[in-house]
């Protein structure tokens, strides 16, 4: 859930075009019936303590499953720690930890499925300066905060950019507590496409991410749906991810939608840090029980 | 995609938790790697001539696996015709074929994973009366288009209701030709939940599907954050869907907010019928081949 279940959605993704074993993601208390003995199961926590990912690891022990547990301690060191598990270090927001999340889940399933290994010394390297190009490959975060401060942003991608437009659409909502959302091309270009006004500038803006690992057809797409979107007066951004890998890319993009996240928050005068109102959520569920 | 593809996110979901076997949806160009021969690839499209779909057959009949095609015509009946095929009666709008799709593809999904069989006949009769409970058990279309009108709707579901909102949100755009959103409980509120604004009213209504099947920790999670949208001046609003199983409850509510999304066309002056952009992006896409 949240900000451990979106390394669930990269590796998918990654994996997706190498992976001859299906991979399922549950964002949910309940596994699917086919997550049976023969399936290894995943359980990312960062905390340990959501309710959602401790029921669906008791269905997964009852059924069998091989079991792997990736958390910085709470209940599911606690509870399932007769299972393999990976400690995390303590200490940061769950949706901070995606780099140390991310840098213990790849690696284990790109071995579990057979894929190639992504050589993540090299990517963290390119990324520590991924942010000098700021400017100049894309605008600086603070130019995009210009931009989608005082509408909701509408963060559109395709294929490896599939999950870092959701990632990028719940780091608004927790770092900047502003509206924000998601979708993906072709499938938006079937409907979405339809739901913008005609007449009038939308509370919505189309925040396109590019890739030039993209293929041909969903580039099109996305050209064809931006230049509609800004013929009807909804100036949308596109913006450009760099690296030399799809992983790159998806990682580099992340970073500065991040970054754009944080600026966002600062500009509204805003704790990135603090999520109140999860706090809220969680105290009076306490109180049901 | 689109409205064919719906019907693969119901199936998917009321077998979930009586499949022995994974089911996967692609909305795509490109199927995962793990689509072997082993794999049974209905292939949904209304048209028949949706592109991503005759990709992802192309790649289908290439690794061997067994394959049905379920369509009114067009180039899948033409270039697939080698292969068990369902012919659909032609002449509507994709969207509005769900019905006709779907008591096509749920049997056969429920024969291939030994699900028990549901019996369409007695919930066609439950649909065909459920009109009359509109005003009582839910209020009537009207009274949500007042709600919704000028606003735009945040479909939010849970469990099978998840993609009952993802349709919901789908005919607003194609059918009221606005903007419109889902999202899924208990994801939304690991990060939704601190994306609205606290100080002024949202242009985002909140709509919540609720059904008598929920999970309680569903239905808390549900209400309190109802309560919390509440408070802050959102007025989000509550719809009970009816019905003596999961799929009737899926079925009513779908029927109603295809409803609601008619009449709100009309609200707005609008023939529902038409969908021009999405017109205007294929003769584009057309003219760049």
């Amino acid at each position: 859930m949240g900000g451990s279940s979106i390394v669930g959605s990269y590796t998918r993704e990654i994996l997706s075009q190498h992976s001859p074993i299906p991979i399922s993601i549950v964002r949910n208390y309940f596994l699917p019936k086919w997550i049976s003995k023969d399936w290894f199961v995943i359980a990312v926590s960062y905390s340990g303590n959501t309710e959602e990912t401790l029921a669906s690891l008791a269905q997964a022990e009852e059924r069998g499953s091989k079991i792997l547990t990736v958390t910085s301690g709470g209940q599911i060191a606690n509870e399932f720690g007769h299972f393999p598990q990976i400690l995390i270090q303590e200490g940061v927001q769950p949706r901070a930890a995606l780099p140390l999340l991310l840098s213990e889940v790849l690696p284990i399933s790109e071995t579990l499925v057979g894929a190639p290994m992504t050589d993540l010394i090299d990517i963290s390297e390119s990324l520590a300066s991924a942010s000098k190009k700021w400017g100049k490959a894309i605008p600086t975060p603070s130019v995009i905060v210009e931009k989608i401060h005082n509408r909701i942003p509408l963060f559109i991608g395709a294929q490896h950019l599939g999950p870092v437009a959701y990632r990028a659409k719940c780091q608004i909502n927790e770092n900047s507590k502003a509206e924000a959302f998601n979708s993906e091309i072709p499938e938006a270009t079937h409907n979405e496409i339809e739901g913008f006004p005609e007449s009038k500038a939308s509370a919505i803006i189309p925040v396109f991410l590019r890739s030039s690992d993209e293929d041909t057809r969903i580039s099109q797409k996305m050209e064809v749906a931006f230049d509609l979107y800004n013929e009807i007066g909804l100036n949308p951004i596109n913006l450009h991810s760099f690296g030399n890998s799809k992983i790159e890319s998806m990682l580099t993009l992340t970073h500065y939608l991040d970054m754009v996240s944080v600026e966002l928050a600062e500009k509204k005068g805003i704790d990135a840090v603090n999520v109140t109102r999860i706090k809220e959520l969680k105290t009076r569920l306490a109180s049901k029980d």
